[in-house]
């Protein structure tokens, strides 16, 4: 990416009212002039920062009009990208759109890569690197968990967190290197009591960090919930009824569902992904087979487990049998639902459940009828009450890009050694460099420490025009 | 529709890089001062017109930042729809863009109706009808020539000349309706032979309105072509090298093309649309008896019929039918396009051309080979010169509505009325009458005659936002 050219692209999606099209770069004013012509003669180039022009655009070729727009003019280092910009709001045609883009390609520009006006805004440090990728997750949040990550991580409440652990870490780097200038005289300059107190508090935070992720994703890719059972027990009434939609095809043949359906169900602003699996019995039949297997990867996948069991046909041995074969991790939560219980009697499914909750270890034992809709909102209930995402709305920082986790992991494992040679009483330029390693770790994620490469790879998945 | 509420609405498609809510009325900047924080505590309604400001939206219930935007600020009588108006230009994300349209309606904004933006500009005498209906062509635009229609009739041009036209009739109203005044002393004020000089002279230009319709719909709706010719003539492949695409299906066996297949080529900034019929010889066969009879009303439908004929099995006698068969109307054009002509010594095809040449009367006769691509461009060339686009490229009135060409056919009538009124001597009140209707229609136009259901029926084809 040349970064002395002016580039320009669509930022709005065709089919709308209006359209806009960015330009930015040294020439962007220059070039702005000689497509535009207003009334009053007025120039963009002439044009105080943050106004607005009204004129038309004109085919630099024909000198004919191409539409009639409002151009805003920004600033250099008062614009996003911190250079100077423009930004034409045309109608909303895609001829128009295209004959703007190519005029104005005509007069010099270029055609902007996707995500190049913010990596310039980068660049110019209008934004560090995790403020930057905020920026495309803002653009593709969809509900009040990922746009509250994406907000807080774009305001740099994350970066003003490793900051300060930086300055920490930068402090204890030029000790030590204090200590390795004198390295002759055998003077600690840096007292390690006090080393491994900052070493230690740094890595609790980089931990906290980390574990943080666990919510970060969940909302950012969404809650798996894998939704298991017998064959029959009620598993897609159980998905239509959460969704009040006619998603999965139900029947009273066992084993109707073959493979997983995924539907997504929006819980207090996090999206919980729900799979509608096959059933677990064992079967014959080498489609229904696929489909258990599928089944039981997404029993892996899920951080909650509901377990649909028959009412009407329930035996605890069963059940016990079926939890086993679950095969749970400590992290994932289950809940037992026990379906149909308009076929019960109160005081008969009072009994299944206490024989359960003695029997079990389970997170949540519910009584529903999905057919009928009863007491599924305590079903919704436990889903939300699975995701603590309190973290997420309070503006505390919350981890959800896995390029910032596995480089807060490296950093933590570099602290990790660090504090094992300070254990061992290790010289000082081991331990620099180990500290050195930490800062490396930290620094790419807000883009101090960054290439051309990397940053190919965080932008080519933005969109033109941002 | 209330003109005196705030009305909102997005005005960009969703999923691009930036998104585009609008905002207009008596409230559109207290409202946007109730939403709107920026860090140098700016409100919105200080603001001077056609400036940008930078802030936050906040949700006005939690306090919570919702995104970060720019906001432009216009003033009443210098904004599009004549009222305060602001746009807040915010992250593509649908998420945001309805909590920033939640939070505004919550605090007394209206989500605007289709085009209703767009009514309020006319209402406010910014534009007059035929501007307004010129802003949604504009937005539909897709080709040179629908772009220089709407553009020309956006900019006025059009209002202009029929400006010039109701002048003169009011003119001439205010001289008949002198005479009514003093009617009992039997005086005419106004001299008959002034009166059918203007009436005859608005009557020209009216019909020379009303015939540039014939282009201006042509542009606006396409310009229909008919491929037609016997079974296995070629038409698929002709179809396929104009297209530069294996768009339709082509093989060997005759009567491959059941149905009518219709392709769009921008030939000169014109669309022409072209209709790949099913040959049209006779059949037993059920279903292509009704390709047959489809083909039929594509060559009724269409202004240019391009006859295919196999010249490697020509026959005069044939084609002199299959010319008949076709019945065109005179202002349909005909163009005989003898293919395959790979197969033929150069001498047999200019005999067959001038046989061809002395036996008919059709527009134009081109001997070209579809399948390799050979004089393919005559035959663009022909189709380009048949549309004389020039018109609406030098910004000549072209009526592209069919509302206007409507509303021009019933002053035409009027006018016609008022003429033979004129001739037999009648009276200045019955000649008044006639005169009047000519006004009103050409009224309906421009809009200084309209009423909200003509309003309701423009408006509701625009799209949400304009």
């Amino acid at each position: 990416m040349n970064r002395t050219d002016t580039i320009v692209a669509p930022a709005t999606a065709s089919g709308g009212a209006l359209g806009i099209i960015r330009m930015s770069g040294p020439q962007a004013l220059a070039i702005g002039d000689r497509l535009f012509r207003s009334a009053t003669r007025k120039k963009l180039s002439d044009a105080a920062g943050h106004t607005l022009l009204y004129g038309e655009i004109i085919d630099p070729d024909t000198g004919s009009a191409i539409d009639d727009v409002l151009v805003s003019v920004f600033r250099a280092s008062h614009s996003y990208t911190g250079e100077n910009s423009i930004e034409i709001s045309h109608h909303g045609s895609r001829y128009i759109q295209s004959e703007i883009l190519r005029s104005a390609i005509r007069c010099g520009a270029r055609s902007a890569e996707a995500g190049e006006f913010t990596v310039r805004a980068f660049l110019a440090g209008k934004l560090d690197l995790s403020q930057a990728e905020a920026v495309a997750d803002m653009i593709a949040s969809t509900d009040r968990g990922t746009h509250a990550l994406a907000l807080n991580q774009m305001r740099g409440g994350y970066s003003r967190e490793l900051g300060t652990l930086r300055d920490e870490l930068v402090t204890l780097m030029s000790l030590l290197e204090l200590e390795l200038d004198f390295s002759e005289e055998e003077v600690e300059f840096a007292d390690r009591s006090q080393l491994h107190r900052i070493m230690t508090q740094t890595n609790d935070k980089i931990l906290g960090l980390i574990r943080s992720f666990s919510l970060g994703n969940a909302i950012k890719e969404g809650v798996n919930v894998a939704i298991v059972g017998n064959p029959n027990a009620g598993k897609s009434t159980l998905l239509n009824t959460l969704l009040n939609e006619e998603r999965a095809m139900v029947s009273d043949i066992a084993g109707t569902t073959r493979d997983t359906i995924e539907e997504t169900l929006v819980i207090g602003g996090i999206r919980f992904r729900l799979s509608d699996t096959a059933g677990i019995r064992r079967s014959d039949d080498r489609l229904e087979r696929m489909g258990i297997e599928r089944t039981f990867a997404a029993i892996g996948r899920a951080r909650i487990v509901i377990l649909l069991i028959d009412a009407s046909l329930f035996d605890l041995q069963q059940t016990l049998g079926a939890i086993a074969s679950l095969d749970l991790q400590q992290e994932q939560r289950l809940c037992l639902l026990l379906n149909k219980i308009d076929k019960l009697a109160p005081e008969a499914i009072s009994a299944i459940r206490q024989t359960l909750a003695s029997a079990t270890s389970c997170d949540r034992i519910l009584a529903v009828s999905a057919k009928h809709n009863r007491n599924i909102d305590l079903l919704t209930d436990f889903l939300h009450d699975c995701i603590d995402a309190a973290p997420a709305y309070n503006g505390e920082t919350v981890v959800s890009n896995i390029r910032h986790y596995e480089a807060l992991q490296r950093a933590h494992e570099a602290l990790r050694r660090a504090l094992d040679s300070l254990a061992c009483g290790t010289t000082a330029d081991l331990l620099a460099e180990d500290i050195r390693d930490v800062l490396y770790h930290l620094g790419t994620i807000t883009g101090e420490i960054t290439n051309d490469e990397i940053l190919g790879q965080i932008f080519s998945k933005f969109c033109i025009g941002k």
